[in-house]
């Protein structure tokens, strides 16, 4: 392994550790346990963890991975504050978006090489790359793994 | 800048942008500001950030930079729960602490190439390096990196 590939492995390893880590979290929770807030009237875990699945999907076309796969969780867990909306998806299915998505990144991630990583985002002009080349990929997958690691060290703090 | 000068600048950017972002909400606090709570009957905003620096003191060790600068802080916010020492540093210790390990750990930082990056940590063998390479420097920034998000995750919820 040479340097730069061994950089760039390491890098999608730490967002799978924590892809894992929600996923553990997450995932074993029944629909009521949920609906607690992480603090008292703070977030609750389902917006958390839809949260996570919208911003996780945005990363597809930003990545020119393709097209999002669940747009339609923005107003829900993007757009809006918790408690907003009237309806939200249930536990089985936000487990399914969530594999889905976070399935389709890490295919994506290691189809790419060092220079790959290094690429502008889709959201970054030409113009503004050339004056700032941290703009690339790898900023997006670093961005996004503190993103995953910042609500975790919240969902963490609800009561059981 | 080659695409793996630009990797690891752009890990070493997210580093420094979650440190401005902590230094931000840590030190403006008053002394009984940061004796808050983060929720109820959890960590103080004081032992998250006391907690940090100790982290990123022993930091220096794994890396290769040099020793510790401020052990002394293990027993009260690292080895210890919160709400266990009698006595805490004052915020313009943490203050003073903070600076200096992060400083000390920056220009280290900024010295490395991405093969220096690439190579093992000093807390890994030989023999276990051989047969994983991702317990590589790098592999110990990132996880630091999120590790910090975590506690700001948490800091952040705070009353204020």
């Amino acid at each position: 392994m040479t340097p730069e590939e061994s950089v760039v492995a390491t890098a999608v390893h730490a967002w799978t550790q924590n892809v894992e880590r929600a996923d553990k979290l997450f995932s074993g929770l029944s629909e009521s346990q949920l609906l607690k807030e992480v603090a008292p009237g703070r977030n609750r875990l389902i917006y958390l963890w839809g949260h996570l699945i919208a911003v996780h999907d945005a990363v597809l076309p930003l990545m020119g991975l393709g097209e999002r796969l669940h747009p339609e969780l923005d107003p829900v867990f993007l757009t809006e504050a918790d408690k907003t909306a009237a309806v939200l998806p249930s536990a089985a299915d936000l487990k399914r978006y969530w594999d889905e998505v976070n399935g389709r990144l890490l295919t994506g991630f290691r189809s790419f090489t060092a220079s790959s990583w290094a690429e502008k985002h889709t959201a970054v002009s030409d113009e503004d790359f050339n004056t700032n080349p941290l703009r690339n990929r790898l900023a997006v997958l670093l961005s996004r793994t503190n993103h995953l690691s910042y609500h975790l060290g919240q969902a963490i703090l609800a009561p059981k």
